[in-house]
């Protein structure tokens, strides 16, 4: 609490590669994807919470915000921001800046997926903490995490020389777009990059006007809306559709004002069923429902047995088995960013009711 | 009818290699596996009856008498036959034997699988028909199957020389057991073997006769009963556990009394999910079910859509997905022949709700 910050959590996303599991009206965040009894939004404000007790913004679509309270009831009223439309990062973290600005000049934030997995929420608080004083000096601050692989799923962040007198903050050269790959085995390779989680934490003001200067009217709009909460519905619509790092961050770095403070605490975006099957490492065939409605023979991937009924799995590898009420998929771990292309066919034949 | 042929149609088996489609309650022979609109019991029946009219008598367990009687409505009630406990196929042909030969001496039996698929109906016909002919000549009869592939899922027939005065038939050297893999891939090079499907064609006193000569108290015991039905219930708990292949045609066939018709109608088992898949030659994903369920994306196999819900395959060779209201099985059609092991399972956990 003594870091003045508060937290932004944008909670948009349908989850499409996590379909059937992930809907539309039931997006990932609402879901205990990694069981431990709280949704990814709940453990989101869970380990957030000693750091900014309830200086929590949740930003989210209007179809989700009877959803978002429900989970969060202990959150005040105000701290849920419910989108008109949807206008991309920039504008979702941004409209909660400029509140959190009108509100105290000297306020920091920080923006922090509803949707993410962390294993280490004491190490992340204090990374967090850390980017916190770094962004106190004037510094939009991104949090790195340490890539464990060659990921091709993210953007990377590309580390510069050390600042003085931070524990372990770094200049950024650059961000760069998620690579191929094969540029990606040379960037974890080169040990000089890291992956961008979309973490960001700066002072309202500092990200504010650093948005003013590539995105006038955007930030303008946005402040606007934050001194006179009526002229919502009137400006939202007009706003620019874009992402915060496309705005904010690679403008930013190239103008050398944005630090990193390198994250390793067991960060997961769970963007697919084979980043969730990666949650549970050991066991062959891991099973996120009730286990005892599997039966498995040889068989080693991914059951969501959350149909009521009996799942039997027999003779396949990396086999991704979710089986929902009225919807089931059958895939492999290979093609758990391919199950786009399902949602695809679903939409083309008119099936939305599943989507 | 010509023939003075009756036909025996045991229909017993739960088809375990089959579940979660077919089930103990729900055995394979009262299910429309091929999707022709008749289940394999009703489409047996189909294939008989201009062959033997109403001269047809159903050999099945009290489980699923009604059932059989249900599917079968237009059969006088006295052809349906309940066992009252499983003896194996000797008591269950021999039984409706000895009741047609306690009717008339001279009668032809003829028996066939309730839960095999045949694709020319008028050539098995023609097949029968010359059997039937051999028959009467005092033969026990086999109608051997053209083998399309070495398989090891059957007992196989060594043919021996040709009977003078029949369009095809030939003396039967031996029955052999299921082959392994290079034994019968040695069977079928030869040309020497067909496939053992249990149909067997004889006068119903000839087949009592071997029988007597073999097993005499299990011969007496079933001319019994069918001399006087109410002996049922005591004797039958009594009788031998025998299939007909050990307790007939292997003695029959080293005294050289054995006969063999080849056949070669589009013959099929429908065993397991493998042997469903080729029933429908051609298409890479075969759908047993309403098709407008199933959504895939590069996949080939198999799937049973038959849980009311929308089932998505994205990325598998070969797979088999099973989907029902309360069981769900998902495995490739190399292991269709372990399915069985999931149903172990499940009896081993005490969930014979399911089996």
């Amino acid at each position: 609490m003594d870091l003045n910050l508060w937290a932004i959590v944008p909670a948009g996303g349908a989850g499409t590669r996590l379909w059937p599991l992930s809907r539309a009206g039931a997006p990932k965040f609402l879901h205990d994807l990694s069981g431990g009894g709280r949704s990814l939004l709940q453990a989101t404000r869970d380990r957030l919470e000693p750091l900014v007790g309830d200086h929590l913004i949740v930003v989210t679509g209007q179809a989700h915000a009877d959803a978002v309270r429900a989970q969060l009831p202990e959150l005040p009223g105000d701290r849920i921001l419910a989108e008109p439309s949807a206008r991309d990062s920039m504008a979702a973290i941004g409209l909660a800046a400029a509140r959190v600005e009108a509100r105290d000049q000297d306020a920091l934030v920080g923006s922090f997926a509803a949707d993410h997995v962390i294993a280490d929420a004491e190490e992340f608080r204090e990374r967090v903490r850390e980017a916190a004083g770094v962004a106190a000096d004037g510094w939009l601050v991104t949090i790195g995490i340490e890539p464990d692989g060659p990921a091709t799923g993210f953007g990377y962040i590309r580390v510069g020389e050390r600042l003085d007198g931070f524990e372990s903050a770094a200049a950024v050269e650059a961000f760069v777009e998620k690579p191929d790959a094969a540029r990606a085995a040379e960037y974890v390779a080169s040990g000089r990059y890291r992956w961008n989680a979309g973490m960001f934490v700066a002072r309202a003001s500092v990200l504010l006007d650093l948005l003013a200067a590539e995105h006038p009217e955007l930030a303008a709009g946005l402040r606007r809306i934050a001194a006179e909460e009526s002229l919502l519905p009137e400006i939202w619509p007009e706003l620019a559709k874009i992402a915060i790092d496309h705005a904010v961050a690679e403008p930013a770095a190239a103008a050398g004002k944005v630090a990193v403070v390198p994250g390793d605490f067991g960060w997961a975006d769970v963007g697919d069923f084979e980043a969730l099957a990666a949650l549970t490492p050991g066991a062959d065939l891991k099973i996120f429902g009730p286990a005892e409605r599997v039966v498995a023979s040889d068989a080693s991937g991914l059951v969501v047995p959350r149909g009521g009924r009996t799942v039997a799995v027999l003779g396949l590898s990396d086999v991704v088995v979710v089986d929902t009420e009225d919807a089931l998929l059958v895939t492999t771990t290979d093609r758990a960013q391919d199950v786009k292309r399902i949602v695809d066919a679903l939409r083309a034949r008119g099936q939305t009711d599943l989507l």
